[in-house]
């Protein structure tokens, strides 16, 4: 285990050298990894061989693996002492559109002072997930160049399909079993839990996402002749929609809650105590009250309960203009969010059952499958994770949160199910870095406490 | 009037001449003009100027007027004697998206010979408009070529708005009034009654074309993050869309029917005893079911009956693959045919009002308008509408149907309300002819015998 002062010593160098450590995220955010898009697929490639570049310049053994999708990068320098961590991110992003809301280019890092001190580092990736990943690989940057070698024993693993469905990281995971031996895995693709309090999260939302089509005439009908009489798949697709969700905000899927578990008490208790203002949390959003089941927390809704969400609806005429058309078909996009309970193949048979029962004369339903994966729930008493929160405590100056998370991160149920490790799920983001969106941000102060919440974790779980 | 021998000598002129009438068919449709869609103004141009030279090669003083907008044509061939008519129709088209169901190129006329012994002529405006506007510019030339002028004296005024809200034609014709008065006026933009019987059309549904958008957060959002509790506009407008059918399939919208005339008894029986083939008309699209009111039959519920259809939809992420966001915002294209009695005012604001009354908290909604014209109804009884009907009935050998129509032709109204006059509304498309839709097309006899009937009706009307 590392001295405090070669801790100290680590820690100063990130400090010192941390323009070096942002030039490297500006030319990690400059490739336009984004994975859902064939177009893409040149850039896809281009970032994976630039993290094989990067981490085999800092002392990695590094290859891209290939899969029937986009690489696999993996990276060892398990030559050390210690615990063996599998360290996670993606390097993969979300699309950019709607472009025209962009204040900067999305694939440029530009750095902008805010009132309060902060620096935003507006960009697509910064915060999800590229600014994360390379957080921990900075830290393992000053390691090296302070002592000239990793604390603990490490391996990095970096996928290019979390934005898009990750099907093919189990079966890369599966490929390089043998290598991936480890005692914990570490996932960074989380957030701070307030500015200056840090978190580590043990709960995870699952996901179901479905495409469905609703098809009604043989082809487009002009609404002069035909309006009426022909069905209109965007008012079925509508009506079908509408029906999802109760008065109350619940889901109207039959059997949708038979499963979920409740909130443990002590969990619950303790998400009482922890500071969240709910009003600022829908507020930075522009909103004012909770959509969902009522009689629920903002918290609970956001982080402990199922939810039904409408991610993209298309039917008819979209242009300029107007065009008195009756389409032949309108389609949505639609996922389901799950808690700790539910399995999400039960859950998309249910939904398609909701679909199919509803279906009026001259309508038909066609499903497409986007991903499915159930809740993940780890130990959040462990003897590493109390090093980890140790160590996230002592840098931020405040007791780590013990948290569950809205989003879906399918890789830790990967983990356990695959190599049979329990994940850490430590991040730096914040509420309002607006992942997913234009202009997202990470700060600047995310960025840098997090190489350094990464060195002292280093230097913990090597104790 | 013409005599006999000079009606089957303009009638055999048509017939000998029809492959260089469909040249300029070919011509016409080659010219992009797509008028909703600013990409294709100059195509537009090119249309109009079209118009003018051909017009004018043949005898007409043609010009094209200058609007705000698209150029309206008008050319006159007055200095006769007998009734002055003035015919409408337009040279624009609809957009051609999706563009991948067409079979052949949209602007190259595609001959297609049938089993039934008919031919289709293939492409975007064969049937609406350009193939109607020419069977009575091409009747025009026949009459010119065989007795060196018009049985009548003639206005021709064509325009190319009518697929994008017309907003220019009424001062158009405001501007134009003095060259305008006349008897009674032609508009060809109808069909068939059957494939051998002909109809005049005497009631025109009218139209209210509203966009809505709702949004409810400042940015779209990670459905991780919000789920639940962040209101999702898809889903408001889906629930908006939903409320506005009553489960009998009437409209919802408050006072909607409220003052809906009812068809006149003799109309009534009328269209009991005419040919029609509810099954068929439904099979031509793959629907096999009415989908509107209750009780009412299909030709009610297409041809004498108000109603609201979604038009088109968009919101979130539409692309390939899959995105977990929750939108900022959502919308929909919405539009209301009306029937005689209903204001279009009045029922644009019933249905903002109906949308506002339902909105959710943190949901606004803005409305945009394309476009709102009443019913037009026109005496089916007249003595220029007897010697037109006797004229068809002459040229297809069946009784001429006098029936109402469910599209809107809002020139209709414009030329009661600017010009004072009434309109005989004759064309020749054909229930299958696919129009707004990929592979339109028009029957080669529609064509050649439509131009056959305008040779009929000119010398009818000069009597």
């Amino acid at each position: 285990m590392p001295n405090q002062a070669q801790l100290d010593a680590a820690l100063a160098y990130a400090d010192a050298h941390i323009e070096e450590s942002l030039d490297r995220l500006r030319d990690l955010v400059a490739i336009k990894s984004i994975s859902t898009d064939p177009a893409y697929n040149g850039e896809m490639l281009r970032a994976a061989d630039w993290l094989v570049s990067d981490l085999t310049s800092e002392g990695f053994a590094a290859s891209a693996r290939k899969t029937p999708g986009h690489p696999v990068v993996i990276a060892h320098d398990t030559t050390g002492a210690g615990p063996h961590v599998v360290f996670y991110a993606h390097y993969d992003v979300q699309p950019v559109d709607p472009i025209e809301l962009w204040n900067t280019d999305p694939f440029t890092v530009t750095a902008k002072p805010q009132p309060d001190g902060e620096t935003h580092l507006v960009g697509r990736g910064t915060s999800d997930d590229k600014g994360q990943l390379l957080t921990f690989v900075e830290a393992c940057r000053a390691w090296r160049a302070t002592t000239g070698k990793l604390p603990i024993r490490v391996t990095i693993v970096s996928e290019g399909e979390e934005e898009s469905g990750g099907k093919n990281l189990p079966g890369a995971l599966e490929a390089a079993k043998a290598e991936l031996g480890a005692d914990i895995a570490l996932i960074c693709d989380t957030g701070l839990w307030t500015a200056d309090t840090p978190a580590i999260v043990t709960m995870l939302r699952g996901l179901v996402g479905e495409e469905l089509t609703i098809t009604c005439a043989s082809h487009d009908l002009h609404s002069g002749m035909y309006g009426n009489a022909a069905r209109n798949p965007i008012q079925v697709l509508a009506d079908i929609i509408a029906s999802l969700r109760n008065p109350d905000g619940s889901v109207a899927v039959e059997g949708f809650y038979d499963d979920v578990a409740e909130l443990p008490e002590e969990i619950a208790a303790l998400w009482k105590r922890l500071p969240y203002d709910e009003k600022a949390f829908l507020g930075g959003a522009g909103l004012t009250t909770p959509a969902g089941e009522k009689g629920r927390s903002v918290l609970e809704q956001t982080r402990a309960r199922p939810t039904c969400e409408i991610n993209g609806i298309t039917g008819g005429y979209t242009g300029d203009g107007f065009k008195t058309v009756i389409p032949a078909k309108a389609s949505a996009k639609i996922s389901f969010r799950l808690v700790s309970g539910m399995d999400p193949v039960k859950i998309r048979a249910a939904f398609r059952k909701h679909v199919t029962d509803r279906l009026p004369p001259d309508a038909t339903a066609s499903f497409a499958e986007h991903g499915g994966s159930p809740a993940v729930t780890v130990p959040h008493d462990g003897p590493l994770l109390r090093k980890a929160a140790a160590a996230l405590t002592a840098e931020w100056g405040n007791e780590t949160a013990i948290i569950g998370s809205g989003g879906s991160i399918p890789v830790a149920g990967d983990f356990k199910r695959i190599l049979g490790l329990d994940t850490l799920l430590i991040g730096f983001a914040r509420d309002d870095d607006r992942i997913h969106s234009p202009n997202e941000k990470y700060n600047l102060s995310s960025y840098h406490k997090g190489i350094r919440s990464w060195i002292r974790i280093l230097a913990a779980l090597a104790g």
